[in-house]
């Protein structure tokens, strides 16, 4: 007999009873709630097109390398996952080989998410394994040609209120315009800026990015304050197509303040490719910076995700390309790297910084703290890696006594995962709430105050921090 | 119907109920035992004087940079709260600002203070709000001009035997040998002598720390042996004050051996006003371990808090002064940094060395196997940002097993708001009393041996590591 | 009345009734199972000897620097404690002050360990003091000479399947190929190789080691290619030995790859005596990852013991020698340390790298995403310092979510304390029982995944990293 598959309806609560029961009622209060997703990485195309999804093994397992990793790490090629650049030719055999490997998915975030979409979304009680893998398959396949399968049917089932993507500056985001135009489509779906590739001397085509920038600008590439022009026009475009905030991704949260004769420099010496490490570093540390300063001036939230190296392995990235797994998380400290933007710009009204971190320990020697001075700052929710179970339940923990619940960014999903949006969201209530019974059942705030914190969780403190 | 405020009798203790029954019979055991304050930053001059307290706004607020800075990350301005060297011209004004926010305080150590002295010390029954706060405020004030509630009449009613001040080494200790004499008022008030800022080259006004140091002396500025001697006077004159501890505080915990010449060249640089950043922190960390060397000679124990970034907002400080909220932790370590140290001092019978940390990496990596071998090392109780419920458990669970419960140095309030006194022991108390009730449920530690660790947490661990 | 010394059935599973209950059923499952104990420094000759152990003090202090070091730092002088060189003239003084001290213990694994040791070796029901110290010595001491308490008798007793010690690379293994033909004596010793000091130019004797090292080979001590031959001669010899693995005990794991010239010329330098700090560095970090290349051609699964300063106070080190209780850990990064390393063999079939931290900040920032990813990289058990009931739960939740329970090395032991091989082995399954207990109550695993998983964790997830 297969094992079934199943949801406990107190799942994730606490597992003493009294707690239990408090914080089954604060989740019951907030479950349903609309979903406020002000960042992430959803292809806008996909609700445009509403097309149906192809195949469980594409919606389940090739896209997500949160999944093929695992299996990648047990000794599977990811040529015969459908990872990254890899083919994939038979999507039932990919199938397969995740139903045989579920074990190892057991315990971990991404176990838990496909747990709740099997059961949810396509009523499957059995769990993954060999025995189960074709009717299983099978049972999915059936469910994606149903027009309730479609992109945007989902999207209203979810209950998403507001849906933010990531967006290259010279996208014509086109693809939001149409479905911002869209009558039948009540959804928000916001572009975001996020112009690591341009900031970054370092990075795969930067010249010929910043010949296509300055170009839509119509100046020169090898002008400093033309560049900064056409990042502010980009970031205008942006703004007039609903984004609301900008994001950066850095391997370190450095930045340091340089005039504009010095930045110019630098920049001069990256158009013509002889920049130096030291000087690549300079540049992209003042270029951050900046990027507070435009965000100060345009509205743009600043989120800033740091401390990733990304493409661990050279022969990984070169036969599959990026996002196959293999970025992994180094030491970060904000205190020092961040100080000269906040000298400049850590008072300004206008602008929010949002800062995320794969680096635990920063959460209370330097986040709480930071956030709970600088009105400038919010303390993004736990991400990547940390976007599970027990270390939202840390991250809670180590945050809060310092600064309280109403200095963070709200649930981010942050997924390309499209079907696992509830799934993270539902997670994130579940912890909030066994959090603040296990405070109210401490006598360290009342179940008045929880129940109002709850509800501020998934909505006002995320609208506030993403000026939503 | 306003919210109710309230304490409840079994607050900090586990909620598994058999576990919250033996955490209960462990606290009740030590709940009314004397307070050891030995490192804290209460003003002798106001035990002294025993003026009544000005107003709630004075007392709860505008002193209280925990909470100032919380509502200036609100977005109020630290003028309108009465921050640092912020004029108050309207401190009820103040107040309702706490009550109009009081809900950014739920969850963090200052609320659960502030709830705790609302209620025990002014039975204060609701919670704060803009509805009740001319009400609350008004029952604070009228119980301040109340005999009952001047600083002596506090200090008894707290059950204080011992609390150490915060001074400077030019401090003539006036205040201290004049509460000493004073046969009315029994308690012990000891200083603290303090001298970062004449060890630092960078420090403000260095030279002219230096000139007034070497002078009471009566040896020219210029003169290092002049300058060790001077230092060592003073503090031979807070030791005939009752001082028990020499307390320093540092960005890094860095210390490095050098003969007294290459020390001497240093510090004639320095006195000259010529030394570069290499040359002070050399000086900076030879200055610490020769402090080690005097607190081995003359017995005060060293106090080590290390890792803040002091004043990271400058246009704060310049603006409200230090100590206003902005005061950010760094990465620490101290196994490198504080081996120069260990090797001339370490193993000196005469030497208590006690290591605080606002970054918790360090209390499993370093302090514990570090206060697991060396006979002067003591780990310091949570600090900072760190001594909150949360955080004093995992501070805990991060040290016990490595070191044992008689390495640390007993709980510190490092204060400066008097009245928060009984209410940070009481949680320091509680907290102890779930950790060792969880350990004897466990099976780890029998009851016997947690009722006599629970004493000892209060009594003679501080006692030892203080030399009290 | 002595207070009782006893062991509770149910120590370290969860307070939670319900939770407990779940753990008691999944610990009963695993608790008999053998042991599979893959890296330690047990004597093999103690073994193959099988003499009678001494006295109490030499099975449970003298030769245990966790003890030993407990006891320093409250201020005994480690001679008194037969520490390291220091002669043991009274072992029965030596038991007297364990027993007056026995508090210390309370709450770290050293008690718990000997607690558990006591109890169920000895049969001691009342708790270690100066009035039962006698007579718990006697109790003890009479039980050695008794045929049941030898080494192989206990070995049995223990249900130990495998044993690895670890060996220097000139080690003649005679003791292991004697205990292989000696038919009486049915468990499997596998030596292990351990060359830190053949690849540290700046260990002590290192060009004495090499010289002897090359010797054996017929190369001269100056010639690179000759010192990789003979080194992996060694490897040879280790693994016709049944060596399944080869261990590296490094302050930091880096690791640079560098042509043969590159490293040749490093190599004469430090053979010649005259090669700098940086040199040394570079050349340790080749040979770790030259170590992996082998590792991936013999097959020997590749362990590293990264982040501690050994002999962290010289004077003792010079007074008692290494391993007295002063090796101190420090802050580690593996993320880029690793990178050169798994560049060139990382996605090896072959290579198993088992990665052990006493930083605990490593664990979900970089092994849980190193081991999600590379099939090569394995989770080392939390080892030191870490090896304690908070610190594995601790563990568990930091790599679990990210990495699963299948990516881990399984419990490893790594101790000199043959008798507490039982108690490590019995405490590692508890919190097992009790981490997956929990997940189960939340909902989060099955009760039947849990069952599967307990039993994979001390059997083919060992077997599988350490090619058992």
């Amino acid at each position: 007999m297969p094992a079934t598959l199943e949801l406990d309806p107190d799942r994730l609560l606490p597992v003493d009873p009294e707690t239990r029961a408090v914080a089954r009622g604060l989740y019951e209060s907030v479950a349903t709630l609309p979903i406020l997703s002000p960042h992430g990485h959803v292809d806008p195309a996909m609700l445009l097109d509403d097309n149906a999804f192809s195949d469980p093994a594409d919606l389940f397992i090739t896209r997500d390398h949160y999944v093929t990793r695992l299996l990648h790490a047990a000794g599977h090629d990811l040529a015969d996952l459908g990872a990254g650049r890899a083919e994939v030719t038979d999507p039932r055999a990919v199938w397969r080989l995740l139903a045989e490997n579920w074990h190892l998915l057991a315990g971990t975030a991404s176990g838990y998410w496909l747990t709740h979409e099997l059961v949810t979304l396509f009523g499957i009680d059995e769990e993954p394994s060999p025995a189960t893998a074709d009717a299983t398959y099978d049972a999915i396949a059936s469910h994606l040609s149903d027009a309730a399968y479609r992109p945007r049917a989902l999207f209203e089932r979810f209950r998403i209120e507001v849906l933010a993507t990531t967006d290259d500056p010279m996208d014509d985001l086109a693809a939001h315009a149409a479905l911002a135009r869209d009558a039948s489509f009540p959804g928000r779906v916001l572009p975001t800026f996020r112009p690591d590739a341009y900031l970054d001397p370092t990075a795969p085509d930067f010249v010929q990015r910043i010949e296509r920038l300055t170009a839509s600008n119509g100046t020169p590439a090898d002008d400093f304050i033309g560049y900064l022009d056409a990042l502010e026009a980009r970031r205008a475009h942006f703004v007039a197509h609903g984004a609301v905030s900008a994001d950066h991704g850095v391997r370190e949260p450095f930045t340091v303040d340089l005039t504009d004769d010095e930045a110019s420099s630098l920049y001069a010496r990256a158009v013509a490719g002889d920049l130096d490490a030291a000087g690549a570093r300079a540049f992209r540390g003042n270029m951050l910076l900046r990027m507070a300063g435009m965000s100060a001036r345009d509205g743009l939230v600043m989120t800033i995700h740091a401390g990733v190296h990304r493409n661990h392995s050279t022969a990984t990235f070169d036969r599959y390309g990026a996002d196959t797994g293999h970025d992994i998380p180094v030491a970060t400290t904000y205190t020092e790297n961040l100080r000269p933007l906040l000298e400049r710009h850590g008072l300004a009204p206008s602008l929010h910084l949002v800062l995320f971190t794969v680096d635990e320990t920063v959460y209370s020697r330097e986040l709480a703290p930071l956030a709970g001075f600088y009105p400038s700052v919010f303390i993004g929710a736990p991400w990547w890696f940390l976007d599970a179970p027990d270390a939202v339940l840390r991250f809670r923990a180590a945050v809060t006594e310092t600064a309280g619940f109403y200095r963070g960014s709200g649930f981010i999903d942050d997924t390309r995962a499209f079907l696992s949006i509830p799934a993270r969201h539902d997670m994130a209530r579940r912890l909030d709430s066994a959090f603040l019974a296990r405070l109210v059942r401490e006598g360290r705030i009342t179940l008045d105050q929880a129940e109002r914190i709850a509800v501020d969780l998934v909505d006002s403190v995320p609208r506030r921090a993403f000026k939503l």
